[in-house]
């Protein structure tokens, strides 16, 4: 994402961004968001401001950064052993998700971030972990369950006054699922 | 929207709204928006400071306001004589606007407003002025519309590496037009 070129994974460079995320979310569970800083992530991370404003050039770019390592899942996509049903649990997953106050604020935050498409990879690696499993069964493709069900998803929490209901959902799950 | 409940429309209020979303509009063009500060605005709009303050509270509110009030269309949607051609144009017209520098802006602004549900309730109301044209071909709901077109719009304006091509806004259209 924002880690430069050249840099090795897991040397000093990794180990610092490992402690300046562990300090932001440390922060964002104790403080106000508008009033963590740069000098107080500095300060907790044991790094300098500069080494942050270098690295992420502001703020903004961090806490994007952040919420895109968050966005990263820990494990595959439930596995149920059908499709509709793999589609269902993870899209209820991530109707949950983005509807909480840490789902919105990571949506906030990624809209600023210098990668926004890099929201959508990670998605798409996980539906396509899901259709990889059914490949006789002829199933939608990605950019489709992405148009299909993420995009409601967010766009209803994003700009409307109420978020989808599962029963929409799973009727787009059967649009989607419709050849 | 933000405007207080018992203030009259047209009269000493009403100027106000229009005299300070004038200067917003007026300065947005010739500044970098984060240069633009509420004294500014104030000072081009011959108000106060604090009038700014109380009747909206922050810069953020504000912004979304005007963005918010540049939404409402002029006018009807296009009338094509047909129910599809209705929705291409809709949708090409709203796909343009939403790529754009302003609509990019303003899909930033209406997220801080206290009230993005305005957003659907004016998309709501231009696609059922649609769909009321076509009582006896069994439209689609205006909820189906809005998941299947405004949402996968936005979605890959604000998330993706690249906004939706023409022809896959005409295959939603198309997916939205079955039964």
């Amino acid at each position: 994402m924002v880690i430069k070129e050249g840099l090795r994974p897991g040397g000093r460079s990794a180990r610092v961004q490992e402690s300046v995320h562990s300090a932001v979310r440390e922060l964002l569970e104790t403080h106000e968001r508008t009033s963590v800083t740069v000098p107080m992530i500095a300060a907790r991370a044991g790094v300098t401001p500069s080494t942050i404003y270098r690295r992420w050039g502001d703020l903004s770019v961090l806490l994007a950064d952040v919420a895109l390592a968050r966005m990263r899942p820990d494990s595959e996509p439930a596995n149920t052993g059908s499709l509709r049903g793999d589609l269902q649990a993870w899209a209820e997953q991530y109707l949950d998700e983005m509807s909480s106050a840490p789902g919105r604020n990571m949506m906030r935050d990624v809209q600023c971030s210098v990668t926004p498409g890099y929201c959508v990879s990670i998605l798409s690696g996980q539906l396509q972990a899901i259709v990889d499993r059914y490949p006789d069964q002829a199933p939608p493709s990605v950019d489709r369950l992405i148009n299909l069900l993420a995009a409601p998803t967010v766009f209803r929490i994003l700009f409307s006054s109420a978020p989808l209901e599962v029963e929409q959902l799973h009727e787009l799950i059967e649009l989607a699922l419709k050849s």
